[in-house]
């Protein structure tokens, strides 16, 4: 089971390495981790995605919770979060495939970010299943290179996890 | 100075908290880290931003090539890198708000993804800058959540950091 994981931490150097080392001490294989700034410079967000049952979640939780930076933590289900991925594509453009390689980005709501002679750089926001299909879509074309941000997300409506 | 490194590494347990273990036990701080999986799902990209001088970041970029999930770095001048931070922004849009809110993410390239009675969220892919700045057009409406990746980035045309 997919869990996606929001956290709240004071932004403090080490706080990463200290996030991601209690994970993997307890054997949790990180899936994706998106970090930034919040509104407040001094907060940050961590958007982590974990495989795992319920009950090891759970534990995951509780020892977030007692490192001194984490502010927050909260498990979004599946309904309740508002999921994003964001990601650049290069993507092989020679005469003749870029028209259709536009075609797909504008389908898909996608913009070309780059160009050179030979490829075409697209940049995504979406759903995590919209990037992995868009990728689906290029792969034909040949896929030069790829930086994706993994799953960052928020609670749909008005709701918010706040300190 | 701030700087952007590209690392492609073996996508295996515990790698995000070595390489983040890496950075805090020589004292650098990482402003910010988007990692997804590559074309290829057993290798993963890590873009991570960093404060240094170039003597110092060569230093880290030795080190980083020492480990054995490390396949390759590459630090990216910011004139040479194509970079991009996306977020998710919650903000207060009760009546008469949305119209604004809604114009104000039309010109700034953004969309709304989510509306619930009294807040708007809206999601952005942009260069760094645009995000911030779109933040800061944002504040004045209130501000009740955001969650953003950090930087993320490929080099411009049609060179490509490769294994």
């Amino acid at each position: 089971m997919k869990n996606i994981l929001s956290v709240l931490v004071e932004n403090r150097a080490g706080i990463l390495a200290r996030t991601a080392g209690l994970f993997a001490r307890r054997g949790f294989n990180i899936e994706s981790l998106a970090v930034g700034e919040t509104a407040d410079p001094k907060v940050s967000r961590m958007t982590i995605v974990v495989e795992g049952d319920a009950n090891a979640v759970t534990q995951v939780e509780k020892q977030l919770n007692k490192q001194i930076d984490v502010i927050k933590v909260r498990t979004l289900s599946a309904d309740e979060a508002l999921s994003r991925e964001a990601a650049l594509i290069k993507v092989k453009a020679g005469e003749g495939a870029l028209g259709h390689i536009k075609d797909i980005a504008a389908v898909m709501g996608a913009n070309i970010a780059d160009l050179s002679a030979t490829t075409a750089t697209i940049e995504i926001i979406g759903e995590p299943d919209k990037v992995r299909r868009l990728l689906e879509l290029l792969k034909p074309y040949g896929i030069c290179e790829v930086a994706r941000t993994g799953t960052f997300a928020l609670l749909k409506g008005e709701s918010s996890i706040r300190i």
